[in-house]
């Protein structure tokens, strides 16, 4: 299967904007998936709650979910996609699974970076993965993280362990370490992983978060079998096989998660 | 404090000549700790089960033991090391960690890597960590894993999460992956890891294992602090500050250990 991972500088809060050029970009890959940075369509560092409402919107009915079901029928694809979720009167930093039917799965994040903090509740689900097909009718089995989770081995090691052949990963990267430890994170689960970053920066008063690009995808040998540039609007597609990320032999007698001692660990 | 790893090629099943140069190897250094390989008196790749049954032994009584003791004692120092270990009918593939007054800790491996299997039994203890003093008498808490628990995220973080400030890692790694894996073990836990591989290889009817060197001494950073050749022979250090590893804030909002969900988490 083909998967793609988009980079791009959105503009704050012009989220029509935004996913008018979400949209030309899609066009430019056939890939059987695509994952689109976290708060892809709304920008990242809000000035205030009130930006916060104005752009935000409830899964899977709001204009941001819309729009990719759209580009999702048009281009055959599924689509991963950050968006700010209002639920009530709680916001989350979300991402959306969404193809041709609509949104088929989201994730809330569950830990939140700095400033996120201030306006976002974090998610209380379990880490969960779907089952999608590619355009050949290929099963595979993807599970979603945000940014901040790639801190944490456990976010990917719970969708690992629950059967994820790839993991995307919407981000707005801000720190240098992600690029080198996502890597790791696919040898250490034995998974692909697609992380889509965007570039640009933003303000907050004296604040100024810029935005590291550097978009990944890794094979299950943990390898970078691509990537973007600091700061370069593009497009990264890979073909990869995904039955590369079920086998989790990696000597002839050691499984990956067959060896794991979890009755010896402390969590 | 100061702490050193030593890499170094044994002479297979020849302990006492190795042991004689462990400890001219110890004398390049006035550390507070000084961590050497995994199986660092015997060699690895046992031809058979009788060679093993020569250059095993008990803990804490056995001759690398009490060797080690000597060193301790006349260098004022606290040493890990890999001691293949005899405990009734059963071996085990473990470090020790000994001062002046002996024998303090004992970790059995958990991951038992490729042919260890067939001779090995994995080690069936949770893992601990232990208090120890610098030579100013300043506490700092010593976790110790080998080799290929590097693979499993589990085995750092349960040592972190148990309060380790530092991570003591002898090892005979063959694979290419650890050495750019252990920045991230320690930035993930924000840690100090201290990995002390050999060099040199072994061989056993038609099989040749080459053992990676590539020592390295890693920061709560992520930051390989401080590095060896894949080949030579040589005693790292690094002077370190314990406390950065009990700090475990990374931004102002956010604390590594406090922003962990482990009730989102699958084990």
């Amino acid at each position: 299967m083909k998967v793609s991972v988009v980079q791009y500088t959105p503009e704050y809060l012009k989220v029509d904007a935004n996913l008018d050029r979400l949209d030309g970009l899609c066009a430019a890959t056939d890939a059987d998936l695509i994952v689109l940075p976290e708060l892809a369509a709304s920008g990242y560092f809000f000035k205030s709650v009130a930006d916060l409402v104005d752009v935000s919107e409830q899964i899977p009915d709001g204009r941001v979910c819309r729009r990719l079901q759209k580009i999702a029928q048009r281009r055959e694809c599924t689509i991963v996609c950050g968006v700010a979720e209002k639920n009530g009167p709680y916001f989350f930093n979300s991402a959306v699974v969404v193809g041709a039917e609509g949104v088929a799965a989201a994730y809330r994040k569950v830990h939140l970076f700095y400033k996120e903090k201030e306006l976002f509740r974090a998610g209380k689900e379990p880490y969960e993965v779907i089952d999608l097909y590619d355009r050949n009718g290929t099963k595979y089995r993807l599970g979603v993280m945000i940014c901040f989770d790639w801190y944490f081995p456990e976010a990917a090691r719970s969708l690992a362990l629950k059967g994820a052949d790839l993991i995307a990963h919407p981000s707005n990267l801000v720190r240098k370490d992600c690029p080198r430890a996502m890597p790791i994170r696919a040898l250490e689960n034995r998974v692909f992983t697609a992380t889509a970053n965007r570039t640009g920066s933003e303000s907050h008063g004296d604040e100024t978060l810029t935005f590291i690009g550097q978009s990944l995808i890794c094979s299950p040998d943990g390898q970078a079998i691509g990537s973007l540039s600091a700061t370069e609007e593009a497009v990264l597609t890979a073909e990869i096989d995904i039955s590369e990320a079920r086998n989790k032999r990696i000597t002839p007698l050691n499984d990956l998660f067959l060896d794991r001692r979890p009755g010896r660990y402390y969590y």
